[in-house]
C-alpha cells in the first residue's frame, strides 16, 4: 500500500515548523531558514536544490536521502508554493523554486481557489486542489502509481492531516534553536492518542531525527 | 552572581514537561515518567535517589552530575512537593522522597498557603514561601551563600521565572518519547524575545541535551 509520508521536515526546539511573518523574503517566516542547517549540509539538497555537487555524507544525509526514496506525487499546502493569499491576481506566481523545481513529479497544492494545472521544466506539474485533504490524497496516490505519497507541509496542513490519521509516518528534525513564535507542528494535535509512536531516533551534531509511525 | 539555574528538566517530542493528571500515584502526570529513562540510567540519579551504585558514565551523566554541582539551594513549585491541592489540612505529606530527600540542604517551595518549615534528614529544610517568585529567588538567594540556585520545576513555575528573565541557564533534555498532553514547557514563552539563545548540545542514546543560556 502506499504510504502518505512526511520527511525532513523540522522543527525549534521550542516546537516551531517555521517562522512568524511568512513573506517573499522569508519563505519559512522570520527565522525559519535556521531551521534547515542540518539539510543544506546534505549532498541530496545541495543537488536538488543547487545542482551542486557539494554536501556531506552522514546521519543527515541518510534522512535527507530516504525522503526522496520511492515518492511519486507531492501534496503542498499553499502556503508552501507561495506568499499569495485569497484568490490568484494572475497566473504569475510558479512557486520558490524557479523553472526546474525540485518536485521532478506531480505536486498537489491544496487552495481554496482554483486554478489550471502548472506544468513546469523537469517533470514538475503543480495541480491545485480545491476540494480538501481527502480529496487531494486520492489524487496524489493516483498519480503516484504505487509508489509513496510526500508530504511537504507546512505546519496546519500537517496537522489536518495527523488528526485524521492519514499521516502512516513522519521524519521529524529538531534543530537547536529557538524561534519563540511561528507555527507550532504539535499544537492541538494529540499523538499519542491518534495512535503514533517514536519508533526511530538518530542524531548528528547539527539535528536530532526522529521517526514517528501510525501504530 | 550566584545563578539560577534549570537542569535535567526533560521534556517529550511534543514539548511536554510533565504528563496530565498528576496524581499521588504519578507524580509526573500520567505517562511522565517515561521521560527520565536518561536520568535514571546515570550514576548521579542512582545514587541520589536510590542510593544505588550502579547507573552508568556518559553523556547523561556529564549533564546529571553538573545539575548538583555549586548548588546552594532549592526552588520548587508546590505541585513538585506533593499532589496537595490547597490549604493544608495537616502536615502529614513531607513530599515525595521520603525521610532523607535528594536536596541536602534548603528548598523553597511556592505556595499561596503558609506552613511551617519542615526540617528532614539529611540536610534538606523546606521552607513554604508564599510571597512569590521574586521573594522566594530572594530567600533562596541568601541561602545559598554565594553558590547557585536550582530551580527544579515544574513548568508552570519555570515559565513564571522565564517570563521575569530570571533564569540564567537552562539545561533541557529532550526524550524520544510522546506525551500528547500535559504541561508544554514553552508555551506562551517567546524565549529569543526573553533574549535566551540555545548555547550548547550534546546527544546520548536516550536523550537530547540542550543548554539555554541569557544572554
Amino acid at each position: 500500500m502506499s504510504k502518505l509520508r512526511v520527511e525532513s521536515f523540522t522543527i525549534s526546539l521550542d516546537g516551531f515548523g517555521a517562522g512568524p511573518d511568512q513573506d517573499i523574503d522569508n519563505p519559512l517566516g522570520v527565522g525559519g531558514t535556521s531551521l534547515h542547517a542540518w539539510a543544506m549540509s546534505t549532498r541530496t539538497f545541495q543537488k536538488n536544490l543547487f545542482g551542486s555537487d557539494g554536501g556531506v555524507a552522514g546521519i543527515d544525509e541518510d534522512f535527507a536521502a530516504r525522503g526522496f526514496r520511492n515518492i511519486g506525487a507531492w501534496i503542498l499546502g499553499r502556503n508552501m508554493f507561495g506568499p499569495v493569499r485569497g484568490l490568484w491576481p494572475d497566473e504569475s506566481w510558479r512557486g520558490w523554486w524557479g523553472d526546474n523545481p525540485v518536485y521532478h513529479g506531480p505536486v498537489f497544492v491544496l487552495t481554496n481557489y482554483a486554478r489550471a494545472p502548472l506544468v513546469m521544466e523537469g517533470g514538475t506539474t503543480f495541480h491545485f486542489v480545491t476540494e480538501g485533504i481527502v480529496a487531494a490524497l486520492a489524487h496524489a496516490r493516483e498519480a503516484a502509481e504505487g509508489k509513496d505519497v510526500r508530504l511537504g507541509g507546512g505546519v496546519n496542513i500537517i496537522q489536518q492531516f495527523l488528526r485524521q490519521r492519514l499521516i502512516d509516518e513522519m521524519h521529524i528534525a529538531i534543530a537547536p534553536v529557538l524561534l519563540g513564535a511561528g507555527e507550532r507542528l504539535f499544537d492541538g494535535v494529540n499523538l499519542p492518542a491518534l495512535g503514533y509512536a517514536c519508533t526511530g531516533r538518530e542524531s548528528s551534531p547539527l539535528a536530532t531525527h526522529v521517526v514517528l509511525t501510525r501504530q
